[in-house]
C-alpha cells in the first residue's frame, strides 16, 4: 500500500511571497466563482441557526482579514465601515460582541452590492501589504496570517455551500446552483471488503512543518488495536436497507439521545430525502433527483451513521484508526470542491480490490470519537485562540473532507467536529471492525 | 359641527367600468411606488412571523386576483407558475394549503423579477376580462370582486410599509425607505379638550350603498351612554411623562395579561423606541430619529394603551362611541398613504378648538372593543368569507385609519382588528371618558 | 313562563351576624368535605401552570381571611407563618409578590397537616372577629369582606374539584373522588326547542342589594334584538355526530385561532374523552366510563362551541341574552356542588316541553360575549380591586354555573370567564339563534 | 504510597448465599433509612425532568427485580398491579413503553402506602427465590443479577438523595433532611500539593473478578503521558476567588458551549448557593447554611471545571490518570453516604502531606474525558444491555463516588457520567497538570 504524506496531499502548500499572493488571489476568487448563478434574494436567507446566508460568508471571510491581520498591519488602516466588525464578526469574543447568530438572515442591509465591494476594497488593501513586505514587517508572520485566512476561507466555501443547499432545499421552486447532468445510471459498486491494520503504539496527529490547525497538534503516541477499516463509504443503496428494515421505527440500535432525536424531530431517512411515488428522492446542488443507491450516503447524523453500523454488527472507526489508516491511502479521484460538482460520486464497480477507496473527498466520515485536545495541546495565542479549543465538549469528529472540501485544504491529520445531530454537511460513513 | 358621510370620505368610489379600470391601474402602480427605493435583498426578509417579506405582498396581492377573479372568470387562464398558488395564499383554507406563514422569509425564489413579472402577467390577463365586459359575463360580480381585490391590495399597502419598516427597524446598517427631511422644531400641541357626546340608542354600521367589509354590517342599533372624547391624539411628550413616572415598573394601571407581557417582552417604551445620550430616539422610515414630543405616539400595544388611559383616571373609547364622533369630524391635513411620509404629522398648535381633530390618517386608535361579530352578522359567501369573519376572537378593534392607509380606503365604519400585544402597526391613542 | 328574582337564586343570603357565622363555619368546612377521600399525595400535584394543588388552594382560601380581613381588623392578629404570604397569594400584586404559579407544584411543604392547621387558625381568629362584632369595629364591612371571602371560597371549591379532576384524569391508576355509582342507561333526552325572546332595550346587570361581583355592574340598559334560545343543553350525544362528521379534520367550521389550536394540541374530541374498544370513554370523578350520549357535553372549548354552533347552523348567545332568559328560567333539579356528585345530569326525557330547562348549574355555558367592563364599570377599591377588572381581555363570558358551583354563589348577573382554550372548567354548549 | 486494590475497596462483595441474602436486605432496608425523616408530601414531586420523585425511586428499584430477577425466575410470579411496569420503568425500552420521565411528578398514585406495600411484596418474593437456590434454578445467575439490582438500588439512593435535595432547595420552608449540627469552624486546609506520576503504556479498566459494570472493561493498554495531580480536591474558598475575579462575566476561561450555558440559565455561582448580607449561603441536605470556605466545592457543571481549571492554568485530569492514581491512594475518613451526612468533609488541615486526599466519597470528580466505549467494549446480553451503553455520546467521565454513594459500590475503575451542564449531582474538582 501506497503512503501518502501527512501534509501537501493534493496541492503544496505556497513557499515563496509571489506564490503566497497568487493562492490569495486564487481562493478569493474561487469563492466568487462559487456564487455565480446566484441572483441577490439567495444571499440573504438564514433557513436555521446553523446556516449563515451567503452575504454573509462573503463578508466574514473578508472582515478576518480586516480583524486578524489589516488592522494591525497596514498603517492608516480604517474599514469601509465600522458596523461590518459588528456584522461579520462570527464568534471572536476577544474582537467585540458579534450580531446575534440566529438572526443573520433578519439582514437585508449591506446590500450584497455593498459586500462585493468590501471584499475588493479588502483584497487591495492586502495587495499593498503584499508589496510591504520585507521593508517594514515581519513577512513571517504576515505569511502566518495570510495562510491561515486562506484556510478559513476555504472552511467557509464548504458552508458556503452546505448551506446555499439547506437554503434551496425548503424551496418549493427547486432551484439549481450547478447544473450536472442527467443521473448516471446504477451500475453497482463493488463490494465493501474489510482490509486489516496492525495496531499497536502508534503516532498521530500532524508531524510536519507546514500550516495545520492548532486541534491537529501534538504530535503524540497513542495506544490503538489492530483493527479492520472498510474499503470503501457506505452507499446510498445499502443505507436504503437499513430504513426498509424499520431501523428508524425500534429502539434497539440506537444510542438513547440518537433515539429521542429522531423521535422529536420525526426523522425516518437521511436530511434531504423525500419519499416519492418513483422511489427515494433527495435534494442536491443541481436539483431534486432519485437517490442513486451507487453513490456514497451523505446527510445523515452521527445518531444515524452509529446506529446503522451497529445495525450492520460493525462499528465506526475511531479518530486514530482512520488517520493511521489514511496515510496509507492512494487518492485518485477524489471528488473535492475544484470540480464544481459539489455532490458525491459513486465508486467505480471496477475500482481496484484490496485497497482503500474514498478517504479523501467525497463525505466526510463520523468517526466515534468525541473531539478532545490532544495531550499538551494549546491553543495558538490572541483571539486566533479561540478557533478550535473553545469547541471542545459535545462534538464528534469527522475525518477525510467532502466533495465541498478544497484539495490544498485536506490532509490524514485534519479533525473536523460536529455536534451529533448535525446533518447539513456532506457527512457520511465508513465503516470499521476490531480485528479478527 | 360638520357631518361627514359614512362613505366617499376622501375619494370617491370608481363607478364607470372606465374608473374601475383606472382605479386598479392606479392601486397597482402604487403599490410598486411604494418600493421603489428597495433593493432585492430587501424583499426577502422576515423580522417575525408576523412580519411578511415584500415581494410575498406584491406576489399575493397578484395572486388575490388570480385566485378570485381570474381562474374563474377567464377562459382559460393558466397561471404562470402554479406553484404560486402554495406559495402566495396567506389563509383561505378553501383554496389550498398555503405555505406555512412563519417560513415566508426561508424563500429566495421566486426572486424580486419573476414576481414583478408575475404581477405583469396578471394586470395583463385582468385588462383582458375588462375588455370582455358586457360581453360574456356578469359585469356586477366582476365590478364587486375588483373593487374587493383593489381594497385587499390598499390593505396590505399598509402591511407591506409596516413590515418593511420592521425589518429596516433592526438593521444596524439604518436604512432608509423615504428621506423626509430634517425634523421639525417642537412648537407644542393645542391642549386636549374633552367634547361631549350625547349618547342614547344609535345606529352604527355601515349604511350606504358602496363597497365595505362585511364585518362593518349590518347597521344596527346599539346604546352608548354619553360620553367625552380627546379632541386630539396623544402625543409622544404625553407618553414620555407615563414612561418617567415608573408606569412600566409598577403593576398598578395594567391588565394582567398586559404585566405579564411587557415582563417576559423585555417592553420599557413603544416599539422602536431606544433611549440615546441625546434623549429617546425612534427608527421611523426616514431612519432613526430623536422622538419628536408634539408628534402623535405610535407603536404601542393595546396594553399600553389601555395602561396610559388608566394612568391618566379615564379610559380608551369603545368602537361605536368612536364611530359616533368620527361621523361628524372634518377631515382636513389628515396623513395618509398618499403623502408618502409614511409617518404621522404633528397637529399645529393653531389646530381650532372645540373640534375633534386627527380622526382619520395619522395613528390607527386603539379602541375598549374586542372585535366580535354585529349582531346579524354573515360572512361573505365562498372562500373570501375567510376574509374576516374567523379572526372574530382576542382581537380588539383600532379605528381611523394611519399615515400608511390610503385615502380610498377609509370610512368612519371601517374595523381594523389585532391581537393586544401587537404594536408594529401605526397604532396610537385617543382618550375617552364617561359624560360628567 | 315563571320569573326568578336577580338573587337568592337557591339560598338566601346570611343577614343576621349569627348567620353569617353559620355561613362561614358552613362553607369552610364544606371545602374540607370534598377533600375527604383524598390522601396526602393527592395534595400536592400540579398537572399544569392553569391547575393549583389541592393544599394550595386550601391555604390559599385561608390567606385570603387573613390577608384582607384578619390583619387589618383584628389587633395583635400574627400569621402562624410569615412566608404564607408569599405562598398562598395568587395574584394580588398589590399584597406582596406572589410565588411564581406555575411552580406551586413543586412545594412539598408546608405539609397537608401544616395546611389544615393553618384553616384551623384562622378559622378561629375570624371567630374572635366575629365575637367582637359591634364592640370595636365597623361590623359592616367586616360582613362585606367575610361575604367576599365566602364567595372567594365557593370559586375555589370549583376550581380545586376541576383541578384535581385533571390530576386524577393523568392518572393511569384511575383515581376515583366520589363513587357515584353505575352508570345509568341512555333513555334519550326530550327535543331541543327552541324558544322566542322578544328583544329591544332592555336592562342588565345585577340590580340587587346583596353581594356580587363588581363585574355584575352597573346595571345598564343594552340593545338586544330578538332571538331564539334552545330549550337544554347539548348533549354528549349531539357532540358525536359532530365528531363522527370528520369536523375536527375540515377547517370550515372553525375560527382560525381554533383551528391552529386544535391542530398544535392535537385535539379531536372534548377533553378527558378518548377511544375505547366500546366507544367513547372519558374521565370523570367517578373514573373513567363510557361516555353517556345523553348527559350534558362538558369540558369543550370556546373554539370547539362555537365550531359546532356553526356546524349546526346556528350560534352561540350572548351574555345579554343569555341573562335576559334566564332570569325567566325554573330552576328544579339543578345539578350544583352541594350534590357532591360533581358531575352533570342527564335531562330527563319527560321534562316539560315549552320551557328552559339546565339554566343554572350542570355545565357553565360559553356565550359569544368577550369579557368587558360594562358602561360605568368601576374595580372595587383597594387590593381587592385586582378581583375582576385587571383580566378584561382574550377571555369569553360563561353563565350558568355548574355541578361544581355552589347553590348560595350563582345568580342570573353571574359572569365566569375563561380564555377561548380553556377545557378544564365543567364548560359546555347551549345554541341560540336569531329570530325568524 | 500504598497501593489499593481495584476491588474490594471498603467493604467486601458477598460470597456465600447467606451473605448475599443478608446484603441484599441491608441495602434494600437502607434505602428506607434515608427516607424516614420525609412526609408522604415529599414522596411526590419532582422540581425538573432530571429529577424523580423519592416515591418513584422507592417503585422502580423494586420494579428492577420484578422485571429482571422474578417475573423469569419465579414461578407463577405476578405482580401487585400491572401498571407498575408502566410507571416505574425507567429507560428500557426492550421491557415496554415507560411513563414520560419529565411528568413523573403528576402522579399522586399510587401512594407512598402503596409502594411501601410493593417494596415488602417483591422482598419477600426474592426471600422466596433465594429459598429455593440449588433447589430448581440457576444459582449463579440469580447471584449476578441479584448483585446487579443491589448496585442497581445503592445508584438510586445517590439519586435519590440529590433529587430530594433539589426539591427541597426550591422550597422556601427549608426543609431539612438531616440535622447534621452547628457549621464547623473554618480552620484552613492544607496546601494543594501537585503529585508527579510516571506515564507510560499502562493497563486500564477493571480486571478482578467481582461485580463491575460493562463499561469499566475491558481492560485495556492505554498511553498516558506523565502528570501531576492535585493532592486534595478544589474548595469552596478557592473557588470563592473564581467569583470574585469576575469569572462569570468574561469569556475568556469558558468552553463556547459553556459560556453560553452560564448566559441563558443565568449561573454566577454554583447550583444552590445564594449571596446573603452574611456572605454566601448555599442548601444542604442539613437546610440552608454558610458556604464553608474550607469544604470541598460541589454542584458545579463540567463547564464550570473546565473554566475554573484554566483560569488556573491547569486543567482537568483524564479519566486514566485519575484512575492510575486512585490506584494508589489510601481511602481513609472517606465521607461516603453509610455516613449519613450527605454532605463532602473538609479535608482537616493536619492531613499528611505528599499524599493523595479525598480521592474517594466527597464529591465526584469531573475529568476532561468524553464518556466513551473503551476498545472492545460489548454490552451485556437482554434488556440490561440498555444500562450504560445507550447513553455514549455527548456526556462527560466522573469518577471517585460521593458523600451520597455506598462504600460497597466504589472502586478505582467506576466511571460515572453526567451531561456537561448537570449540577445537581454531588460534583466536584481536582486539577492537574502536565509533568513539568
Amino acid at each position: 500500500m501506497t503512503t501518502t504524506s501527512n501534509e501537501h496531499l493534493f496541492t503544496a502548500e505556497p513557499e515563496t511571497p509571489g506564490q503566497l499572493v497568487d493562492r490569495f488571489d486564487q481562493v478569493r476568487k474561487f469563492t466568487e466563482t462559487l456564487c455565480e448563478t446566484l441572483i441577490p434574494e439567495d444571499y440573504v436567507v438564514q433557513t436555521m441557526p446553523d446556516v449563515s446566508p451567503t452575504k454573509w460568508h462573503l463578508g466574514h471571510t473578508t472582515w478576518f482579514f480586516e480583524a486578524f491581520i489589516l488592522r494591525d498591519k497596514l498603517p492608516g488602516y480604517v474599514s469601509p465601515d465600522a458596523r461590518y466588525n459588528y456584522l461579520f464578526n462570527s464568534y471572536y469574543n476577544a474582537v467585540g460582541d458579534p450580531w446575534y447568530r440566529p438572526n443573520r438572515g433578519l439582514l437585508s442591509r449591506p446590500g450584497v452590492d455593498e459586500v462585493y465591494d468590501f471584499r475588493r476594497f479588502a483584497d487591495e488593501k492586502m495587495h499593498d501589504l503584499f508589496d510591504r513586505i520585507d521593508r517594514d514587517m515581519d513577512p513571517e508572520r504576515l505569511r502566518e496570517l495570510t495562510i491561515l485566512g486562506i484556510n478559513h476561507e476555504q472552511q467557509h466555501q464548504e458552508l458556503l455551500l452546505t448551506d446555499i443547499k439547506n437554503v434551496f432545499s425548503v424551496n418549493p421552486m427547486n432551484p439549481i446552483l450547478r447544473d450536472f447532468g442527467p443521473d448516471p445510471e446504477p451500475l453497482g459498486v463493488p463490494p465493501m471488503e474489510f482490509l486489516g491494520f496492525d495496531g499497536g503504539l502508534l503516532e498521530v496527529g500532524y508531524d510536519g512543518t507546514g500550516f495545520h490547525f492548532d486541534n491537529e497538534g501534538p504530535y503524540h503516541p497513542t495506544y490503538v488495536p489492530s483493527f479492520e477499516l472498510a474499503s470503501r463509504l457506505v452507499t446510498n443503496g445499502e443505507y436504503m436497507e437499513f430504513i426498509e428494515a424499520g431501523e428508524y421505527q425500534k429502539h434497539t440500535n440506537w444510542l438513547d439521545k440518537g433515539w429521542k432525536t429522531i423521535q422529536s424531530e420525526g426523522w425516518n431517512a437521511p436530511l434531504y430525502w423525500e419519499k416519492s411515488d418513483h422511489g427515494w428522492t433527495h435534494y442536491t446542488l443541481g436539483g431534486r433527483r432519485l437517490v442513486n443507491p451507487d453513490e456514497p450516503l451523505v446527510h445523515v447524523s452521527y445518531f444515524e451513521a452509529d446506529a446503522f453500523a451497529r445495525w450492520k454488527g460493525m462499528r465506526l472507526p475511531t479518530e486514530f484508526e482512520w488517520e493511521i489508516a489514511a496515510r496509507r491511502a492512494d487518492t485518485p479521484n477524489a471528488t473535492l470542491v475544484e470540480s464544481l460538482r459539489c455532490h458525491p460520486t459513486a465508486l467505480g464497480r471496477d475500482a481496484e480490490r484490496g485497497k482503500l477507496h474514498q478517504m479523501f473527498g467525497e463525505v466526510w466520515e463520523w468517526t466515534s470519537s468525541p473531539y478532545s485536545a490532544y495531550p499538551g495541546f494549546k491553543s495558538w495565542d490572541g483571539a486566533v485562540g479561540e478557533y478550535n479549543g473553545k469547541w471542545m465538549v459535545d462534538q464528534m469528529v469527522l475525518r477525510g473532507g467532502s466533495c465541498a472540501t478544497s484539495e490544498s485544504h485536506i490532509r490524514a491529520s485534519y479533525r473536523n467536529f460536529f455536534p451529533a445531530d448535525a446533518r447539513w454537511q456532506f457527512m457520511g460513513v465508513r465503516l470499521a471492525k476490531d480485528a479478527a
